[in-house]
C-alpha cells in the first residue's frame, strides 16, 4: 500500500530546466480534493508531445513550466487512493486515464466532448499538473476508466493518447467516406500505426498506408493496409495518383507532412475528405484549391472520454499496440531514441 | 418565333480577344444534338467569372477560348427549340439554366451531384461552349428548371448560380451548427446577398454580416442579419470576438476575403466550421491551427440541379434577388462597373 | 430567506392516494447530499403526466408512489439552499431546473444523453422523490440552468418539459427533411404550441398544424403556422393529401393520435418521416407499409439538459410560452381544467 | 448472335394464369425506345416477389399481369441490342441489371433516388413488362452496369435484388450505431446471407445472427456472424437479452419476423435502431413503446443504382453469392424448392 506518511517520496523523471529530464526523488502526490483520484502507475507512454514540453515548445501555448515539472499524459496503472466524492473506482482497480481532467459542468463536459473543458487539468502537459512519469500521478475521477481483471496494462498505455486521437478521427472522418472507398493514412508511428488497424476494422475502405520509412510501411501492410509506399512525399503522391486513378476518397494525416510541395490536396479527388490528425511544422493548406476541389477538412484534437471507452473495447479484436519498454530510469534513453526515430510504436515507461 | 434560316444571325456579345467585350451579329445556334435545348435569353446576369474569362485568367483552367467567344452562365428565357429526344420542356415555356449540361451517366449525374459530372459542358465559361450574353443560348434537357407561368424572370437569373452557390454551401454547412448558434457571413456582394437571406430563412442562427462597404453592411440588416459591421478586416474580427465572446459557431466567406493578418480562423470558436464559397487571390489555412481549433472547413462548387429547383422555391418566402438592368447592347457599362464595384446586387444583360 | 429550523414547514400540493391531491402542510425539504440544490418554486407546470401520477396509471413503471406523494416535474425558482460541492449556483439565481437528475458518471451522462442516466431521480414522478408542486424542491447541480437577472420565470415554467421535448423531437427530425419541405405538426397544446413555433424558427419548412379543435388550429395560425386543419382525423388527413399533393415530407405527432382509422403513414410521402412525441392509448404501426414506403419513425424522450440551455436561449427570438396561472392552492381546479381540455397552453401553479 | 428476324421466338418462364409457370415459346423482345438495351439472360435469380406474382398476390399493388406474363428481377448477362441513344454499353459487354428502369428526369432520379423514380417500368414484376425468366429480356441504359471481363455471373444475379437491399438497408443504418457496437441480424436467406457479410465489411460491430433453423443459424457463423441462435423467436429474443445485457444497439430485420409474442422492440436497448427489410405477414409496432424506448426506425426499399455499383465493388472481398443453379427449363422445380424452403442461398434460372 501506499504510503502515508506526507514525508515519504517517490521516484520521479522530472524536467529540471527546459532540455533535461533526469529521474529524482520527490515529493508523493496526495488526495487534495474530493474527486481526486491518485494511481500507482503500471505504464507511460512517451509522446512528441514530451518532446516538446522538454523543449519548452509548448511555452507559449501553457505558459513556463514550475520546475521541476513531470511529463507524461498516456497513463496506466492501478488506483492507490480516492476522494471523499469518489464512487467509480476504489483503491486497487486497474484504471486507463483519459489524459484530460475535466470538470464535469461546463457546456463542453455537459455535451460529452471532453476535450471541450473550460475547466479542465492537462496533468504532465499544462505546466502545472505532474504526469505519469513516476511512480504516482494524481487524476481526477472523471478521466479513469475502470479495466477488466487480467488486462494487459502495458498494451494499453498506448490507448491514452495515440490511440484515442487516431480513433476519434476516423470516427470524425468516416460518415465523409462511401464504404468501399480508398483512404490514404500517412505515417506509421505511435499514432498511426493504431490508424491503419482502426481504419481496417471500422470501414470497408481500401487502405493506402505511406511512411517515408520502408521498415514502418512494411509494418502498416503487416498491421492490415491493403497497399503500403515508402520513400520522398513527391513520389508516393504520385503512386497514390496511379494507384487511385486520380486522387483517393480520403487521406488521414497521422504524421504532418510539412511544408513543401507535396499538399494533401493532392492525395483526395474532387470531394474528397482530409483529416488533420498529426502535425508540427507550420503549413498551410491553398484555400481556393480547397474550394475548387470541394474538399471537406477536418481538425482533430485527442477525443473523449466515451470515445476512450469505445476504444477499449476493440482490445477484443486483437487491436495491437506496438510499444517498446524503458524502466523508468531509462527515461533518457527513451527520450533520446523517440528523438531519433528508433523508436517502434510507442515507448513506454515502467516505473 | 425563331428564325429557321441558318443564315440568319443574333446579336451576342463576344469577347474578341483577351481584354475586350462588344455586342456583334453572330450565327444563331441550333439544336444540334437530341437533348439539346435552344433558349431565347430573357435575362442573364453578369459574373466576377466573366471578369476572369475576358482577363483570360481562366485559360489555365479550361484553355484559351476559342475566340470570338460569348461569355455568361446566368441565364433566364424561354425555350426556342428542343432536340429530339427532349420531353420534359416544349417551345415557350419559361425556363432558368442550371449553369451546367451534363451527362447523366457518369457516377457524378448518378448520385446527384451534378457539378461532379465527368462529360459536361460549361456554357459561357468552358471556353469552347457559348453562353448567355447573346439572344440564344444552348443548354441541355439536364440543365432547364420549368418555370411556373408569371415568373419573374429578371429576378430569377441570379438564382442560377449567384443564389444557387449560397444555398448549396449553407445547406452543407448547416449540420456542422446547433440551433440557434451564431453565424459570421462575409460579403454582401452577388453571392453574399442571397447568403444572409438564406442563412435566416434556413437556420435558427444569429448571422453577423461583416463588409469593408458600410453600404452593403447596412443592406445585410435590410435583408435579415441581426447585427453587421464594417471596416477593415482587423476591426471587424475584433467586434465580432467582442460580439461572441471569443468566436462564432462557423464563418461562411462569401467574398474570399484574401491573404492578409487576418484569418478565417480567427472568426470561429474551438469546434467550429468555416465556409468557402468566394476565393480569388491565393490565400492559405495553417493546418496546426485548424487542428488545434478542431475546426471543419467546407468547400463549395456551386450546386446541384436538385438543389437549384429547392431554391426556385424560395421565392415564395419573399427572397429578393437584388439586381441592375442593363441591355445587352451595354454589355461594356456593365462590365465595367462590375469591375468597379458600382453594381448593387447582381448586373443583369437584357437582350 | 428559508427557514433553518427542520421542524418548519412547507405547503405542498400532494397525493394521499389513488385519484385525489390537496394543499397540506409538509415536512421542508432539506440539503442531504453535496450535489443538492433546494429550490423556492416560483412556478410549477402541470403535464398530463401528473394526471397519470394522481391516476395511478404510471405505477407499472415506477412503481406506487410512497403517499403522500408530490407531483409536478415542470419547475423554475430560485436556489435556496446548496450541498457543500456545488459552485455552479448559489442562493438567490433564478434557475430553471431539467426534469431529470442525472448522475454525471453513467455511460449516458458522460456522452451527453441525460435521458440513459442509468443512476438518476425523476422529482414528482418516480414514485419516490417529490417534484415540484410545493414551496420547495430538491433537486441536483446537474439539474439547474442558471438564469439571466429578469427573466419572466412564469413563462419559463412550460420550456422545463413541454418546450424541451418539441425542441428535443425537432432537432432530430430535422435532418430528415430538405430545406423548404413540408411538415404536418399533430396537436396544439402544451407541447405542441412550442412545437409550431420552434419549427418555424428552426427550419425553412412549411408547417401544416392539425388539431381537432378548431380553436386550437386558430391558435396554431398565430403562432406561426402556414396553414391549420381542424376536425376529424379523417377529414384533416384528406385535407393534408390535397395539400401536399400526397404526403408531406414529415410529420410530428405532438399529441398521440391513438388507434384508429387514421395512421401516420397517411400523412407523409414515401421517403417521408415520422416524429413521435406525443401518445397515450396504446396504437401501432404497419411495419409492411412502413417498409414500402421507406419511411423513417423517430422516437423522443424529453430531451437533454444541453438542449435545455439552447432552448433558453430561444427566448430572445419571442418564443411564447402560453399558459394560465393558478395558485397552488387552486391544483385541483387547475388538475380539473386540464382534465376537461379547458387550459390554454400550459397550466401553471404559483405558490 | 441473336436473330434479327422479328419472327423468331425465344424461350421464356410464362404465368399462363395466376398459380402457374411454364416454359414456353414467345416473340423474342425487340429494341423499341432510343434508351432500350436488349440484354441475353446469363442468370436470373428467383425471389419470394416472384412467388407472390405468381400467386396474385401483388395485383391489389400493380394490377392484374397482362398473361402471359415472364417474371424475374434479378438478372445479369450480355448486351445483345442496343437503342439510338445508348452510349455506355455496346452488344457483348456482360451487365448486371439494377431491378429498375428510371427515367432519369424526375426530382427521384435527379436526386440520385432510382427507386423514387415517378416514370419506371419493374421488369417482372410490375404486370406489363416482361422480366428475366427467359432468354432475354429488354432493360434501359440507366439500369445497366457494366462488369469486368471474367466476372461470375452466375455468382453476380443474386446482387441485383437480394444483395443491394441488404446493402442499401445496411448504409442506412449504420450511421446511427456506434462503432464496435452489436447489431442482431434477423434472418439468414436470400438476403440475410448477404447482410450478415456485408455487417461485418462495413462495420466493427459485433453481429449477432438469428434463424429459426439451425442450419441457416450455422452458415451466419461461416458467413462471419461472431454469434448465432436459432429455435423459436421467444427463445432468441431471450438469449439476445442475455447476451447483450438488455439488448443490442439495433436489429435489422431480413425475414420478417411476423405478427406474434415478439417485437423488434424487445431486441434493442433505450435509443437503439431498428431496420425493417423483410416483411410479409401483416405486423405492427407499438407507437408507445417506439416512443418510450426513444427508437429509431428505418424502412427500405431495394437500393440505388449507385448502391449496386457499390456492392459490385465488394466481390473483390470474397462476398460470397450463395446460389443453387436450376436450368430455365426447370423453373416449375425451383419454384417448388423455393415455396418449400429447399434453397441454400438463392435459386439461379439458367437459360
Amino acid at each position: 500500500m501506499k504510503k502515508s506518511d506526507s514525508e515519504v517520496q517517490m521516484l520521479g523523471a522530472v524536467i529540471p530546466e527546459f532540455g533535461e529530464i533526469k529521474v529524482v526523488e520527490v515529493d508523493d502526490p496526495q488526495v487534495r480534493s474530493a474527486t481526486d483520484v491518485v494511481v500507482k502507475v503500471a505504464a507511460a507512454g512517451v509522446c512528441r508531445t514530451d518532446l516538446d514540453t522538454i523543449d519548452g515548445a509548448l511555452a507559449s501555448v501553457y505558459g513556463a513550466p514550475q520546475f521541476p515539472y513531470i511529463p507524461g499524459h498516456e497513463t496506466v496503472g492501478w488506483v492507490e487512493a480516492v476522494g471523499s466524492s469518489v464512487t467509480t473506482v476504489a483503491p486497487g482497480d486497474a484504471v486507463l486515464l483519459h489524459p484530460f481532467v475535466t470538470c464535469g459542468r461546463c457546456d463542453g463536459c455537459r455535451a460529452g466532448r471532453d476535450m471541450y473543458c473550460t475547466d479542465s487539468r492537462f496533468p504532465g502537459v499544462d505546466a502545472k499538473t505532474w504526469g505519469g512519469f513516476a511512480e504516482y500521478v494524481v487524476t481526477g475521477e472523471r478521466a479513469v476508466i475502470p479495466l477488466q481483471d487480467g488486462a494487459d496494462l502495458l498494451e494499453l498505455a498506448g490507448y491514452a493518447d495515440a490511440g484515442l486521437t487516431a480513433y476519434h478521427a476516423i470516427k470524425r472522418l468516416l460518415p465523409s467516406v462511401e464504404p468501399n472507398g480508398t483512404i490514404v493514412a500517412i505515417g506509421v508511428g505511435g499514432v498511426g500505426h493504431f490508424g491503419v488497424q482502426l481504419l481496417r476494422r471500422m470501414s470497408s475502405c481500401t487502405v493506402i498506408s505511406l511512411d517515408t520509412d520502408p521498415a514502418r510501411a512494411a509494418l502498416a501492410e503487416e498491421l492490415g493496409a491493403h497497399q503500403s509506399f515508402s520513400g520522398s512525399l513527391e513520389s508516393m503522391a504520385a503512386e497514390v495518383a496511379g494507384a487511385t486513378g486520380g486522387g483517393a476518397d480520403a487521406v488521414i494525416d497521422f504524421a504532418g507532412i510539412g511544408p513543401g510541395p507535396v499538399s494533401l490536396l493532392d492525395f483526395v479527388r474532387k470531394g474528397g475528405a482530409i483529416s488533420l490528425v498529426g502535425a508540427s511544422d507550420p503549413v498551410s493548406i491553398d484555400i481556393v484549391r480547397a474550394l475548387v476541389q470541394e474538399v471537406t477538412i477536418v481538425g482533430n484534437l485527442v477525443g473523449t472520454y466515451t470515445e476512450l471507452k469505445e476504444l477499449v473495447s476493440f482490445q477484443k479484436s486483437g487491436l495491437r499496440s506496438l510499444h517498446t519498454r524503458y524502466a523508468l530510469s531509462d527515461v533518457e534513453a527513451a527520450i533520446d531514441d523517440l528523438r531519433n526515430g528508433r523508436v517502434v510504436g510507442r515507448a513506454v515507461l515502467v516505473p
